[in-house]
């Protein structure tokens, strides 16, 4: 097992990854939990994704270890992936927290993928003002983005993530066994965080991935492959949030990839998994800073090609027009004026600037309106 | 005009107390709350009490003062009251919010009582995962309770204020001049928890309501009389919630009336008033405490002459029976045992003790079956 630890201050706790095989592998990720919760816990709102409940039989024994050791626990499982997104879903669980009789020493546990954790963060954030939250990630996805940070939160109809609180977990346990039963298109979308991990901060990740044998991504999970890779984007993360914690500096870096990839997933209407979007997303970064003179062209070539053998989209191109564009604009108002684009000039480096939307245009839409292929050098 | 501030580090803030008169007053106001949110202030969502927004003609000159001094404004008028206090209502408003197009840089600004500032706080702590927030406070209770402490939320079908976050305001403006068309009865209600902070902690605002003439309460709205008390009940609320933000100690003292007094305000259907339930619920803790030696018979006394005086109710014996003292108990669930209840040996000084739901009845069900009436030292 590996832990990280989130540094911030009083509100500091570890990231466990490792694998926790069952039947004692529950009982020894709930003696995790519930030291990290500490004696005082008076119970347990365990919010648990619906269609993980059903796939996968580790929830139940981890869901029973944990009621062997706290006073009580009450379970709700929630709709599937993004449906329970919503400030309605967030009203029933609060209702249901409530109708439980939760106190402020309750914890809200989360067991599931990114969306399943950010609903139970936030209904913590609020419930009472505030209670202890802590999480099981079961994606990949979660397992490296959502469990580092404290962003939680809901959608509205204008958009993801417009609602939210942040709100530090108490403790964050990654069973690796869960990715056993994951999607692969799941799985390999997760690799996309990871990767734009070693492109922002870690070069070694990226030799990492490369290493793979071919066809290593589509292959029937494998523990020894994940590990350290998880470990590291979960490393690299929390040394962001730690200098930055709500998103005033520093942790700008972890957008390399989504003000473009956002847009993009949108304009799918989320056709595009989170990861998907994000590996267009990086092309589309990286071939900008080509054009500006910041990224080496190899460097594009590299990320083609990394990203190509684990199964992930780099077609960027055919998906840029004027429409997604301008959708790129609409997340720019909400910085007041200009886009802070996240260019990456070296393997492990990055270089902050701000662009204009006109700017945008003018390097997207003449480049795939033309012959020329986004990405390539040549 | 009095400022008082409440010294919470770097979520410090002032709150101003006066009379801002039309037309140069609107302009005044505007001005200290555009200086306080500061220069990168892109908009400000103007959330107003519906009732309110007919009621006082002051509130369209407020806000055509506050659009001539930032880039862009725009306003929604709540329901009145606590129904814009839900779940469904805080979605429409944030619904509303990214409609409009506001940024992280925005602002949200109550205009209204402690339900439409409560509403807009929690919406600003919500919104974008949290954008600044100001209050113009129009009922006395407002100015001196909800005005200070950060607390701001939302009612779930279980009780009041079960949902919300801790989250400052970057200024608050009491303008008295919208006490002169607030109805007689929550002007008294307000009084309520004036005469609290007396209670707790500054013995000399007694005094001066005592020394009030005879009917003072009911007499036309007169300025003179609510400045020192309105800025001595916000003194007392920032000292003691500097020390304690998030109530872990010694803010519970402002609870103070609220143990007993929430159980009656809830049993009555809401047809009681906070602040009418907060005086009864001073009554009972001043009995009770009587009865355990720790009250001075002659300080229950003093309650209530100077609570009859203003016109607050004190007959709170006939509305405790088995199931109100059972929400009390209720209330005691949530923190885990105990009801910690708050007694004044002397005024101006509190003691906190814990105390049995067993203990409370075998108080109060015998008191108030039997001939004592509480309250009485013969």
């Amino acid at each position: 097992m590996i832990s990280v630890g989130v540094e911030l201050g009083e509100r500091r706790y570890d990231v466990r990854i490792g694998t926790f095989d069952n039947p004692l592998g529950a009982d020894a990720a709930a003696d995790i939990l519930v030291a990290a919760l500490g004696p005082s816990t008076t119970g347990v709102a365990l919010l648990v994704d619906g269609d993980l409940a059903k796939r996968s039989p580790r929830v139940d024994p981890l869901v029973a270890a944990i009621a062997r050791r706290v006073p009580r626990v009450a379970r709700r499982d929630l709709p599937a992936g993004e449906a329970s997104k919503t400030m309605d879903e967030i009203a029933s669980t609060n209702e249901w927290l409530a109708s439980e009789g939760f106190d402020r020493r309750a914890a809200v546990v989360g067991i599931g993928g990114g969306a399943t954790t950010d609903h139970a963060g936030f209904a913590a954030a609020i419930y009472l003002r505030g209670v202890a939250f802590a999480a099981f990630p079961t994606t990949l996805l979660a397992m490296v983005d959502a469990s580092v940070g404290g962003k939680t939160g809901v959608d509205l109809r204008a958009g993801k993530n417009l609602v939210g609180a942040f709100h530090q977990p108490k403790a964050v346990i990654a069973d690796l066994a869960f990715l056993e039963t994951l999607p692969g298109r799941e799985r390999i979308a997760g690799l996309a965080e990871i990767i734009k991990c070693g492109f922002i901060a870690d070069a070694a990740m990226l030799t990492e991935i490369e290493a793979w044998p071919r066809g290593a991504s589509e292959a029937p999970y494998a523990a020894e492959r994940y590990l350290s890779l998880i470990a590291g984007a979960v490393r690299v993360k929390a040394e962001v949030v730690a200098e930055d914690e709500h998103e005033g500096g520093r942790r700008a870096i972890l957008n390399f990839g989504h003000t473009v990839g956002h847009a993009v997933e949108a304009a799918s209407g989320y056709d595009l998994l989170h990861g998907e979007a994000v590996s267009l997303g990086m092309i589309a970064a990286l071939s900008f800073g080509a054009a500006r003179g910041i990224t080496p062209p190899a460097l594009v070539d590299r990320a083609r090609r990394v990203l190509t053998s684990v199964g992930l989209p780099i077609d960027v191109e055919r998906r840029l027009d004027a429409s997604v564009l301008a959708r790129v604009s609409v997340d720019k108002k909400r910085r007041g004026g200009k886009i802070r684009f996240v260019f990456v000039p070296a393997p492990g480096e990055t270089r902050l600037e701000d662009v204009t939307a006109d700017e945008l245009k003018a390097h997207f839409l003449s480049s795939s309106g033309g012959a020329k292929t986004i990405g390539s050098s040549a």
